[in-house]
């Protein structure tokens, strides 16, 4: 692979591959703080963004770019350390090799607020890749982990409480599911699969919308992690971690490269557009699920 | 190929092709200003600067993806209307309809100004990519079309001109040189090749590295553009037309795929890395050309 000193990236593809690309912006103070995050901490969750697209479907990731804006020639106030910006890029990079990508190419400008664009580019075997459409009604609804961690923290972290950003700590640095999801593809076991970005009660009814079913959700099966509650559960994004669906008569295991599975719901028939997905609460009864999900740190602020 | 509305982009690529990857940040203030750029202009600049990258690899581009961070909630003096989103997708999406490429994906996301990064993605035949660091002294070196157009352009709007954007304004509406590009490629006649984003002295500076090798420019046969001058067509930037060396044996003719083309020049043996490159000017002398290049709007703002 040739990567950054010409003018693209050149790639080679195993053959009998498709190719799989993703990208996601990050900007400051919309999808951080420099205040609150760690600058390896920024530069781990921009890569982890698109490395948690890849695994949604089933991909094996191959490279990165990364498209760079940084302030410069703003009141020294606002001004960004050289040491911000080698953090940022030590954090992703550290994350790149972990799933033994290069950072093939990307661009560099100056900007009014630090924003980084990352491309992640895949692959898996033609024709095998996840999609969300592919959900039918009767099967069995799985996520893997634990939700709600991360909107904990960030929680925390908007009610004025200092957290130490350690690196166990899935907000400041989560995990993608690279292994369970491609796990899941060799073996054709999922039907849909989304990673979850934005919250389950969205992510969700992505699935629902691309597969044209509904579905109900079991609130006392959903695993709730530690320091997080339902609500956060099912409506706190930036988990990463995958919600997939699998045949009625599927055997999901509860362990999928090291990492819990957890059956939360069903699959059913969509009468009609208005039909909404629903959840079975404690009591036993059961409600429409709002889309509530992830509000962006500037709708808070 | 399934684009926009699941995790990932799938694509899948011609057998035995490589695959070519670039991105392009297109910055309000930096690469454009919303008072002399119409939002088609910046819309059609945007991708054609991934398309020229395509281009200068003898490529064929397969989509693109745009992530773009707009203004909101912002006073209503710097608000952006949907006018002008809807002008910039225009721009953009009807030059990729020219190319033939799906809008396949992206990201959006509030930004404190207009931001957009443009991926695109192409193809070559596997192991027929031209790079940059092909040129071997002897080769002669050739340009596609004209140069210092754009930055003639620039140089009036910098000086408070009002300029119509007229669709056949390079500066406005540049062409990227696919079809020139791929015609060299599939000839195997350019030994290197670039896309002048930057100007003529810096882009042959970047393949005298990559060669390591120098060269020599013949100030006479340089095609200028109608409203510049040598200085604009040597240091001037964003003509995306091609520059690339052959085989001095090589026939190279002077018109492909509608485009005229000029021998400029010469690659030379670099005898130390403080050798130059030369211009030989019209008084039959030889001085060194320094790497000026193009510059940024918000340096000179």
């Amino acid at each position: 692979m040739r990567g950054i000193g010409d003018d693209c990236a050149v790639l080679r593809l195993p053959r009998g591959s498709e190719l799989l690309v993703t990208t996601d912006l990050c900007i400051e103070n919309v999808h951080f703080r420099r205040a609150w995050h760690p600058a390896t901490a920024i530069g781990h969750r921009c890569i982890t963004r698109g490395l948690s697209d890849i695994a949604a479907m089933g991909g094996h990731p191959l490279a990165c770019f990364l498209s760079l804006g940084l302030p410069e020639g703003v009141p020294q106030s606002e001004g960004l350390p050289q040491s911000w910006v080698n953090g940022f890029l030590r954090g992703l990079l550290a994350q790149a090799r972990r799933f033994k990508i290069p950072l093939a190419g990307g661009d560099i400008s100056s900007a009014r607020q630090i924003t980084a664009d990352i491309v992640v580019i895949g692959q898996v075997p033609a024709g095998t890749a996840v999609l969300r459409s592919g959900a039918r009604p009767g099967d069995r609804l799985y996520v893997t982990g634990s939700l709600g961690g991360s909107a904990a923290t960030l929680k925390q972290l908007f009610a004025g409480k200092k957290i130490k950003p350690s690196t166990s700590n899935t907000h400041f640095y989560p995990v993608p599911r690279i292994a369970a999801g491609s796990w899941l593809r060799e073996r054709s076991l999922a039907s849909a699969m989304i990673d979850l970005s934005d919250g389950l009660s969205v992510d969700l009814a992505h699935i629902c919308e691309e597969s044209r079913v509904t579905a109900i959700v079991d609130a006392n099966k959903i695993p709730v992690s530690r320091g997080a509650d339902l609500e956060l559960a099912l409506h706190g994004g930036e988990d990463y971690e995958l919600l997939f669906t699998a045949p009625r008569r599927a055997r999901v295991p509860a362990l999928i490269a090291g990492t819990a599975v957890t059956e939360i719901g069903e699959i059913r028939n969509r009468k009609d557009y208005s039909s909404a997905i629903q959840i079975l609460e404690d009591n036993g009864k059961v409600r429409p699920l709002p889309q509530r999900g992830w509000e962006h740190f500037a709708r808070q602020t």
